[in-house]
């Protein structure tokens, strides 16, 4: 393969049809980040969208604003707007609460379509939150339910007729590895199962097509790729056919058929306001609109190809450039990879906090992972070389191996 | 009695320990604002908060700020704000999700202490969310469980050694009516019963003393006289004595004993941690801190004196003024009575949006409800003398009788 250069680097971002977008967001001068897969990055217009939702409508509107803007509707509203983004219908998905929480209240509802199995498979190895909030299902649900768990290529092997609901995060936050989510669909429903996808880590990142792919129902996050802000309120998709069947525990007055009745008793509504619970935090939700109005008008076909290329271009120049630097390829090296580049190195937390220090924010996972977030909207080719050129500086330079570097005192 | 002036109430105002506190506090201009039972007023520096959070953490900061700006121990930090406001211990209250989130997770803990039992006491009239989550629960854990619902008087009647928990609102969302947490805690406990008291309308209003009455789980939200933001996240107490035992089911990353090692298998907190999920908004969580800061400075017994003497002040205004109005008091005369008035009359809806045409924003509920909020800190006495001639002339005139106020079209 012929090597790269910065030259090459600046020329395919020239050619980059979404080059554009990274004036819509803001980021400190000399910062290359790389942990959108984390923490998205603010759009230009999420402060004034702040102010706007503080000082004018909260301020000056108070509780007329429940009416006058909307706030009652942003559950859905932006569920809409999110929805185009996963192949969902716009009456498909809601925007509320937390990933975990929301787990729990798919987990529970896909349960209720099979009331003669208990068992949930499940990848005990991929981000906790899912599982850990199984459990707590689980175990509230009594001695007959139970998970099993199951590791990538054996997740399709373990898929049979005792089983309930299988529920998956399609990319690997450790890895960045995709899973297939039409063929591991497609095989839960030949047996029986449901199927409950967690996007956290691939929705605004890939193509994902949860209606093309028959999926019942997913979770999401919005403050990853979707740049909705910190803890920016997660989402559910429920699919259309289950709406009014497959109903939740979590039955706060949102997810009433009438709220504003005031009735004693819990009537769901008939639509995928039944995923709702309680009141939404206005100020994180009217915000985080600012970064699901960018990623809708955003091509997800073009968001895919510019990902996987960020990755090939960071996964040459490492090879490239620093190719005794002891650094193992963990992700994926073809498009079975999410956005986002994981490698291993013994010292992996030291080198993370000097890359940090000189302004490349990836970020660390235990034991020795470097993850390194992809982001098409505002990240560059160029970042990409800049990025391996100070990793070659500090693994050339041993800059890594200075003790403030391998204080292993805090969590980035 | 003798008649009240305007200018009486001026000196009152002259009077009033907490009448600086207006000052912290932006509402518009000939506004009287009476829903501050519903979402409380900005507080002036909620704006620069707002932009701060944005712009400087989330901006620039970025996913540093997880560290650097503490977002991660938001959740306990804001919840010290709370715990003295409400008679608790600073580890005893942690500020995350929604109220009715918050019911389920306090109410399956609580069961968990009493597995012989399987009966749930609750108002069924007062607000829903509770009930609701309380069905949820119920339908969720299958037969054996169920609610038994009793009214005002009728309550203490009902707890006896059948009954696992009490699950109560101190104050009657709709007629503001207080509950003996005291009394009703000790005759539950009496009978080896659990309590839940839902504070929502009452902390920050009134002088509540969770631990001086030996309550064992609270919850409540901050959006109304905490003057959070709209639907900033709600708060839990739990008694120390059930840290580490009373688990709850929602067992989310944030619950977690280490929430960074990133393990298959949840273990909980041994404190109060274990009653958080998910990852929380952080924007609304960071504004909410300034109403929070403010609360804490308040001394909560002259809160509770204002608050009873401003209604005090309303009901001897409106006979004084509109003897003959058709309004009759739903509230406690006396101080049994929370921080709000509610009067019945058959044109009730019709007279509320007069009165919000005109600058004076109470609320309705149905059938026949108006309803006032008296927040001591930005509500001064002659607003009520303003608001009352404001009421006297509006039914005087016959006003609130035009058509356009006739119609049902909206819930405010």
């Amino acid at each position: 393969m012929e090597k790269l250069t910065r030259e090459d680097c600046l020329r395919f971002d020239l050619d980059d049809p979404l080059a554009h977008f990274k004036n819509e967001f803001s980021l400190p001068e000399q910062m290359i980040y790389m942990s959108g897969n984390s923490l998205g990055a603010m759009p230009v217009r999420a402060i004034a969208k702040a102010h706007q939702t503080v000082a004018e409508e909260w301020g000056r509107g108070l509780v007329k604003s429940w009416n006058q803007h909307d706030w009652f509707h942003m559950t859905t509203r932006l569920g809409a707007l999110i929805a185009p983004t996963i192949g969902a219908d716009d009456d498909e998905v809601v925007m509320t609460d937390s990933t975990g929480i929301n787990v729990f209240k798919v987990l529970s509802a896909a349960l209720t379509l099979r009331p003669e199995r208990c068992r949930i498979l499940m990848e005990g190895s991929n981000f906790p939150t899912d599982n850990y909030t199984a459990q707590g299902l689980v175990k509230l649900l009594g001695a007959d339910h139970e998970i099993v768990y199951a590791e990538g290529d054996e997740i399709a092997e373990k898929i049979d007729d005792s089983i309930a609901v299988v529920c998956l995060t399609q990319v690997h936050y450790k890895t960045g590895r995709v899973l297939n989510m039409h063929d591991l669909t497609a095989k839960a429903h030949a047996v029986g199962a449901v199927t409950i996808w967690d996007l956290c880590h691939s929705a605004g990142a890939m193509v994902v097509d949860l209606n093309g792919c028959n999926v019942d129902f997913a979770v999401g996050c919005t403050y990853k790729y979707y740049n909705g802000g910190p803890g920016s309120p997660a989402f559910i998709f429920a699919a259309r056919r289950h709406h009014g069947k497959a109903l939740q525990p979590l039955t706060g007055w949102y997810g009433h058929k009438s709220p504003f009745a005031f009735e004693r008793d819990y009537t769901p509504a008939a639509d995928i306001v039944q995923m709702l619970s309680g009141t939404q935090p206005i100020l994180s939700m009217s915000v985080a609109e600012v970064g699901l109005e960018i990623m809708s008008r955003v091509n997800m076909a073009q968001i895919r190809a510019k990902s996987l290329r960020l990755g090939d271009v960071f996964i040459q120049l490492l090879q490239q450039e620093c190719p005794d630097a002891g650094f193992e390829l963990v992700s994926p090296s073809d498009d079975s990879r999410g956005s986002q580049i994981a490698l291993s190195h013994p010292q992996g937390y030291a080198i993370v906090q000097a890359l940090i220090s000189c302004g490349v924010v990836g970020d660390f996972r235990a034991p020795n992972i470097l993850r390194f977030g992809l982001t098409p909207l505002y990240l560059r080719y160029v970042d990409i070389w800049d990025a391996i050129a100070h990793i070659k500086d500090i693994m050339g330079t041993g800059r890594w191996q200075e003790p403030r570097f391998n204080q292993r005192h805090a969590v980035t």
